[in-house]
């Protein structure tokens, strides 16, 4: 079959063979196939989905297309988390070394930021030194001897989805579910994982702003995975608001090791906790989630999680010292409120909005080779179900001496609806999936 | 509108502003949008089609990425002739003469073969010395002198077509109606005519092989050419056999001449008389099709429109004196026969099977830069509706000696059906639709 017979029996519904597919894909990561019947292929996919059978065979041969890392026979278990991305999801930084101080290996690949949503690479690399850019020979080491790490894609891993995530960014074909879960697996499962807790937004702030849009990436993730070996459990959780009260890169790398320290926002330490619970089940270190939650919770209060980052921090060049300095980390900023107009319910937040007023503020990037502030951010009293009084502040904008932020606050300020009625607002955690297959 | 956004309007289905569509084709002809965004917009066209203004502006952006005729004031109206294409279709090469020798201008732009069907430009390319690449400037130079002129698409006509079409037949886009449509008339446009007959062919060596597919591709022409200033008139005629007898380029443009002599398949020359009868009627050359078609048959039995055919074979560079030489423009030749294996009816002539047949004896092309045999043919004896004796020949092969045709002649033999009772023939006029708009 020819690249042109396989770009239109896609186009036509036809179901692809298996072999003519991974071919496709291989020669695609090493160049031989161009991109415009990549981006013939991938418009096709867009209207007509992928079968099972199909994105098993795509998201193998982008797997394929890279290296992975090794593990070592007789060391612990090896489970990563993915979230689909939100904004001030700090939650990565201070689940990876929580887990991995209960005893089960983290080798995590994370993400930058792009668009409205932060990424975890781009927090760690507010660390002065830190290197986020690490070999799989160099990660391999770091795991087997801290059992966590946390690391960029680089060329080494699926460099077919590297090259593909660029072409779909340009060409409208970012938004397929099935194109969507090939990218995020063809990475996690470079991690040579024996399982995945997955973190599926949902919300006003999420790439899936409908549940059962949410619903329908979560279940292909988990199916997908299941059928490349890997066990996999997903929540899908809340993202009509931003997570905790930090958003920017450093001040999320802050709060996260707030948490590690016993203190930080309810609802950072409560996802903290589920999702690393759901780790260390899969990690077969506990029997019970209310087992595990307790275990996470004492690696929480002995400090053992806190120990765990500082000396992933030094092993990735970092200076862990920073973590007690926030100013380091922050460089020099001043503090802009944004204050209530009125009294009443804070009934709802346009999370969109405050990740693009992010990328307004300088935090975030629109284009890929953006530069980034990573000290400016802003701070979030108040949360959706929460009472507001006139005048109050609900953000605080941290910026640069001199920084023009009067568009940055007036985003902030139309973000937020607030009303004389209270509203329900939905609860965080919202649906665990399994596999359907045992 | 950025090209990203652009394309994910068309892909979402949300209907394109003018200009910013205008904008891409323009660009993208000049070679600013690379390839693979304009292969997931026409991956998007393909699946949610293009509304007729959308049709009308991606039209007119590639008509005008190139340049077009001129003509001249006082001069004869201009009127062409287009065919969707089919096997043995040789009507260009006899009627452009013959309506040009009835006072209507025909300043051609004809396509080359690919695939099963034959191309014009080919045909009279087998006319040593004939020039079928004329400049703008030279073909309105013998127009003005001839009044008819047969040329290939250049780099002057509509190059930001040229350009799509190679990429739409690497990216299985071709099939598109509306991109179809865009093609044809944005090359017969650049011809500055005033009026356009369009034989849509229907049938199983047609594009179309249903009838609903024919006509929607003859409406959605129709009402673009009117919408584009060109009074525009379509038959869908059959093309469930080969047209006429002769199949190849050389035996072909013989034939052609042959019906310019009065002579000629009863089925090419009457597809001559309608064709030539409407643009006759759209060039204002005569009141009724009947009186057309005696203007017509005056032109044929006066030898007007031979001596006028011989005119342009002259003008653009080849000797008149080989189409009394059939054995020059056919080169030394051998004949095998493709005989009857029972008596019976033939019921049916499977017309693409006989096209590819054609293309595996050396006569067409499967690539663009495949070269071809201009001497080599075949001769179809017996068409669908006729009565047939064990071991009448159905096909003569007309081929090199020592050249090995038996897969050809196994081709041509399957493509044949034979039946003890006779079935009904789809009659050559099909259909005849004008623009809705007067």
């Amino acid at each position: 079959m020819t690249p042109y017979e396989l770009i239109r029996a896609k186009r036509d519904g036809s179901a692809l063979p298996p072999e003519a597919l991974r071919n496709f894909v291989a020669a695609y990561g090493r160049g031989e196939i161009p991109d415009y019947q990549m981006a013939a292929l991938c418009m096709a996919v867009w209207f007509r989905g992928l079968d099972p059978v199909e994105l098993r065979t795509w998201t193998e041969a982008m797997l394929r297309s890279g290296g992975m890392l090794r593990g070592a026979p007789g060391s612990p278990p090896r489970i990563d988390k993915h979230s689909t991305g939100g904004v001030g999801d700090k939650v990565s930084l201070c689940l990876a070394p929580l887990v991995a101080a209960c005893g089960v290996a983290v080798p995590m690949v994370a993400g930058r930021g792009l668009g409205h949503t932060g990424g975890t690479v781009d927090k760690l690399a507010a660390i002065p030194g830190f290197r986020t850019d690490l070999t799989l020979a160099e990660a391999d080491r770091i795991v087997a001897e801290l059992g966590v790490c946390i690391f960029g894609q680089t060329d080494e891993i699926a460099p077919a989805d590297r090259r593909l995530y660029a072409l779909r960014d340009v060409t409208a074909t970012v938004d397929s579910i099935p194109l969507i879960a090939a990218s995020i697996l063809s990475k996690k499962l470079a991690e040579n994982l024996e399982g995945l807790v997955l973190d599926v937004k949902v919300g006003s702030g999420a790439f899936m702003r409908r549940r059962e849009e949410a619903e329908q990436l979560a279940r292909t993730l988990v199916d997908l995975a299941w059928a490349l070996g890997c066990r996999t459990v997903a929540w899908l959780t809340s993202m009509d608001a931003p997570l905790g009260a930090a958003v920017g890169n450093a001040s999320e790398l802050l709060e996260a090791v707030d948490v590690l320290r016993g203190k930080g926002p309810p609802d950072v330490r409560a996802l903290t906790l589920r999702l690393g619970a759901e780790m260390l089940l899969l990690g077969r270190a506990a029997r019970t989630l209310d087992e595990a939650e307790r275990r996470l919770s004492r690696a929480i209060d002995d400090g053992s999680g806190l120990e765990r980052f500082r000396a992933l921090v030094a092993a990735q060049g970092g200076d862990p010292g920073v973590l007690d300095s926030p100013a380091r980390l922050l460089g020099k900023l001043e503090r802009t409120e944004v204050r209530a107009p009125r009294p009443g319910h804070l009934v709802a937040m346009d999370t969109l909005a405050v990740g693009l007023a992010e990328v307004r503020l300088g935090a975030g990037r629109t284009r890929s080779d953006d530069s980034i502030d990573r000290g400016v951010g802003f701070t979030v009293h108040l949360h959706p179900g929460e009472t507001v009084a006139q005048g109050e502040p609900i953000f605080t904008v941290q910026h640069r001496p001199g920084q023009d932020v009067r568009e940055v606050c007036q985003r902030l300020a139309a973000a937020v609806r607030i009303s004389d009625t209270a509203e329900p607002v939905p609860p965080l955690f919202i649906a665990r999936l399994e596999a359907l297959r045992p």
